[in-house]
């Protein structure tokens, strides 16, 4: 194999996580150790910067800045949603021709990994050489192909410290507590709730994703049926949970469904994606708990962008293997001469190795969703294989214990 | 003096903070070497649980679950917003009488110090002897003659670090994001958001509390010129703010201007004040800054009740500072046979030293407000003087930083 020459650009898309530097610096810096490699750009704002040639030099910035970003939450190199069409992919070709590019990375979920699909297809076509690797992220662990996506740790641990506060808050103030997660279709987040519970009577109580139908009046029963038990109840739910299809048989989020239902229009992302966010699905259910069940205390918090870019609450697991799958990129494009995307599979209790998934059709545009065996079988909670799978991810989560006295007669 | 010798109750009132076990595990183990306190007893549930006569023996908690407890956020013993009146009373001091209860210590905030209050009348009415001590916390840091209040360091880093990471997560994907804090009346909490800035063009750039109007119009303007300025705007601003005056010439919170103009009905909490958790505040605002202004990518988060309870996110000063509150307290009641509130003094950059307000009316159902000096005059963000006082109270944050590396050309 001749070893490919040339210089290189990295960047980052899609929405920020608390680890998406560690993926960069380790790309950077592994990427120093390969003398094939000249230049060392980085696009900013995604592909973006490469169409328009806003690049920076990142062989001039000092390992101590590198270090302090990964520590740094939230894309460096700045991040966009563009996804590039026939006419964007001329212009980034036009962009890697005249700078000399032929190794491209990509740290992004799933519309990134489209994203180096095409680009990937565009150089074929067009015969330049290059490499493209796609360097996965997402908060969401969406991706399909690799055991986990680097991103979720941290925010899963961020959802079980959450919920971790939330149960000893309202244990202290009893009630009911409602928190919607992150997840549009899949349910791994708000999965991660589960994480917290320690004691028998921890919450969540219940636990719905968007992987199942939402049934309204079982949702009710179970509340009821929770409160009655521990005279408390908290629940996690997807911002994406559905309780019907729309006109094309397929799941209408709720929050859809609700502005629908108030006559009003349902705000949508540049995508044409119906926007998930804001408080009106967790107020809905509030006052729906409040009415239908006649209970009193009942709160409802969105945890919105707080989950995925909150200083100061990192899974040292999710850490360090973001940093690897940066550095194990530049391994496989520079060292191998391959493209695809990177991938985790787990091969111990905790342990896992790092492999390139040459065909990126297999994950490019595709979306991973919970498996049956996660989710019990009344729809309203996780199993222990779950918790399994997601307990080595978050890392070492801060301890909290009930107080043990002996009650006076 | 005479010692008075008897037995001692300890509860928590209110709502949780991160650091009122400290208070609580302070209070316990300095008790211990008091000899004329012979029985350590918690009251579950605040004064409800000594009205119930609902308590627990907190000498035979085992100092390792006492410190596990101090590191655990929200009332160990559990809470209550209870505020005894006469009947409620009588129910206490039988309580106190049967069980030779002498020292009486209550974690809280405003409502509580009120308790302390009437319980310290209603004993001295009674003629029975004994010491109350009122041990201060709240989030909100709006109780009067303290320099600050244990809750509030811990609350205010949680902020701080949230603001930091939504700064970062909208420099990758620029936009419009707004955020509401817990705040009544008392801006404190929202201020803290400011403690987040780094580097010049970090957020928030705006920042609004109740102690001043929330003109929507102003508003408006201040958006769109920061975002002018920086292609993105950060907005802090309490749950409390208000833009008109109820028919009594009160404040009327702005949500609840918002469910008027909606023809609903406002939730009330059974103090009857209304509920000001919810997201319609942010979404009112978000959907009113995408119409007026014609902006893109407007995000809106109610911050709710993760900020006074998140597992893992604590000042090291509060902490500490928490815990002193507990010992001074039974140093205050046992060593000089005083009843009162703790309060802190500031004597240095940055020391603190605890004095007893033994006159609890000045503290009792007070509310402490910013003071003008702490906000600029275009009632849009805090001034140096506010940031000079609260660095000290949240610790040291996590670092964050920008790249730095040169452009391309």
């Amino acid at each position: 194999m001749s070893i490919l020459e040339g210089n290189m650009v990295i960047a980052q898309g899609g929405g920020p996580t608390a680890v998406i530097n560690q993926s960069l610096v380790g790309a950077v810096l592994e990427a120093t150790r390969y003398p094939q490699i000249k230049q060392i750009y980085g696009a900013l704002h995604g592909v973006r910067g490469l169409r328009d040639g806003t690049l920076v030099d990142l062989r001039a910035t000092t390992h101590a800045n590198l270090e302090a970003i990964a520590q740094t939450p939230s894309a460096a190199l700045l991040s966009t949603r563009d996804k590039p069409d026939a006419a964007y992919c001329q212009k980034l070709f036009e962009q890697m021709k005249a700078r000399d590019i032929r190794y491209f990375f990509y740290i992004g979920g799933n519309d990134s990994s489209e994203t180096v699909k095409i680009i990937g297809e565009y150089a074929q076509q067009a015969a330049y050489e290059m490499r493209v690797v796609h360097i996965p992220k997402t908060i969401d662990n969406d991706l399909t192909v690799t055991d986990h996506t680097p991103g979720f740790g941290s925010a899963a641990r961020f959802v079980a410290q959450a919920f971790a506060g939330a149960n000893l808050d309202n244990r202290a103030l009893p009630g009911v507590y409602l928190a919607v997660i992150m997840g549009r279709s899949a349910g791994f987040l708000t999965a991660a709730s589960a994480l917290a519970r320690r004691y028998p009577d921890d919450g969540p109580h219940l636990i719905y994703v968007p992987e199942k139908q939402f049934v309204v009046d079982s949702f009710l029963q179970d509340v009821r049926r929770v409160y009655d038990q521990h005279g408390r109840c908290i629940i996690a739910l997807s911002e994406g949970v559905w309780s019907e299809l729309d006109s094309k048989g397929k799941p209408k989020p709720m929050i859809v469904s609700i502005f629908e239902q108030q006559g009003q229009e349902v705000p949508r992302d540049s995508f044409g994606h119906p926007r998930l966010g804001g408080g009106a699905l967790a107020d809905t259910l509030v006052s729906l708990i409040t009415e239908k069940l006649q209970l009193k205390r009942v709160r409802g918090d969105t945890f919105g962008y707080l989950q995925r870019s909150f200083v100061g609450c990192v899974s040292e697991v999710d850490q360090r293997e973001a940093r690897e799958v940066g550095q194990k990129a530049v391994q496989f494009a520079c060292g191998l001469g391959q493209s695809g995307s990177v991938c985790m599979r787990r091969i111990g209790n905790y342990v896992v190795e790092y492999f390139l998934e040459t065909d990126i059709s297999k994950i490019g545009g595709k979306v991973r969703h919970m498996p049956d065996e996660w989710i019990n079988n009344a729809h309203n909670d996780v199993t222990p294989a779950f918790l399994e799978y997601a307990r080595p991810l978050i890392g070492q989560i801060p301890a909290f214990e009930q107080l043990q006295a002996t009650p006076i007669s």
